[in-house]
């Protein structure tokens, strides 16, 4: 195929006939939220119930609010904001990393290296510039606040997270773009019951940026899907609802 | 091109080589908005400069706010909100009708089915099931409140617009999937100055969605680009604030 094919000619014969998945949760006032945060307003400000002619909502939530972005600014101060990273991140080939079965012997799983390794044995080397997608299956427990944090009887949440080994060797020898995850953080629910979002803080410090609260990965190849993933330009906003959707056969 | 084609491969040849031009404005307080609606409000839940682990936003504005998607519903009662478009119109081929030279004449200019025909002289058939985006040069107003409504005297704003004639021959004889604009609204200022918003009706009656306040339409070609063009997914929202982006050579 040539560099110079026509994209219309490229989308007609390659993408229309795709299958397009979404995976982003519907957001909504009620649904889990990180505990510090207000829940989600919404007023009608015109209403067809009352005779306007047109039907207008206002919204307010927090950034971090159902499936959203987590640019580098939300972590690291003077860092890059929703509207600083760059729209030719927002297709990106996507890399499908499945722990389910891990998940299933423990809430608490973490991706291992060797995971990595299988990976690559089956597809190749994870190319540069790529978004990981890591599929634990936690995303069917949504919206259910408690299935989702999951906690035991001391508090503690359970569920599944990044592992640290696994994210380094993703960001400094693979090279990849950014990751998503089906969980509400970065790190398992352990961790972050003791207020430690380590990997949160190296990923974003890293001037990268993450999907969080994805779902319908279960839908998708480990390999050969793209993913648009995209959001609002909110001017310095520190995190935004996001769309992501993969494009896959 | 195969349709069994591996996508990866379709991403490195055809389109990670592409120019990708974000249509979007950043949207922030203060910036035009609809007379009716409420300013955003944005406050900071957490913040770095408070000595806060981490920066979230809470935002709270009419969907209709900034670069946004009105859905069907935002003009029929009953109709599909933000999150029952299906996220396989959120990929297509993008036409570009140009009206600058009439713009520069007149600020009421809206676009002629001569327009169209010129169009399809020069390209061939606007291809069905496309986005159409009207360039009027509008957006280079923005954020500039007075001249983006361009009021006269007698308080009628000036802005240019769509026409009936154009608006049906694109949607009830080339199929087409959406429209997108440089402006507040879908119908002229004049018109939309007098409480008359037919030819917004007119596009969400016929159950199509529409992106307004889009920039950057000048740098794309008026052929053969591509446009991602999505939003969050607030559960039966009325509008919300988009991210459009174009792929082009």
């Amino acid at each position: 195929m040539a560099e110079s094919q026509p994209l219309w000619e490229v989308y007609r014969a390659a993408l229309a006939g795709a299958i397009f998945t979404d995976l982003t949760h519907a957001f909504h006032p009620g649904q889990p939220r990180f505990s510090a945060f207000p829940d989600e307003e919404r007023q009608l400000l015109f209403d067809h119930a009352k005779g306007d002619t047109f039907q207008v909502h206002r919204y307010a939530f927090a950034g971090q609010w159902g499936t959203h972005v987590d640019p580098p600014v939300h972590c690291v101060k003077g860092g890059r904001a929703v509207d600083d990273l760059p729209v030719t991140e927002m297709l990106l080939p996507l890399v499908v990393l499945d722990i389910r079965e891990r998940v299933a012997i423990s809430a608490d799983a973490t991706p291992e290296l060797a995971d990595l390794t299988a990976w690559e044995e089956r597809h190749g080397r994870i190319p540069a510039g790529c978004f990981v997608a890591l599929r634990t299956g936690w995303s069917s427990r949504w919206p259910d606040s408690d299935r989702f944090y999951n906690r035991s009887a001391d508090g503690i949440a359970h569920t599944p997270g990044w592992s640290g080994a696994v994210l380094e060797e993703l960001f400094e020898r693979r090279g990849i773009t950014a990751i998503g995850h089906e969980q509400i953080d970065t790190d398992p629910g352990q961790v972050t019951s003791r207020g430690d979002f380590t990997l949160e803080q190296y990923v974003l410090s890293r001037d990268r940026w993450q999907i969080e609260l994805l779902t319908n990965l279960n839908a998708l190849p480990e390999a050969g899907a793209l993913i648009m993933a995209s959001w609002p330009k909110a001017k310095g906003g520190s995190g935004f609802p996001a769309r992501a959707i993969a494009i896959h056969r």
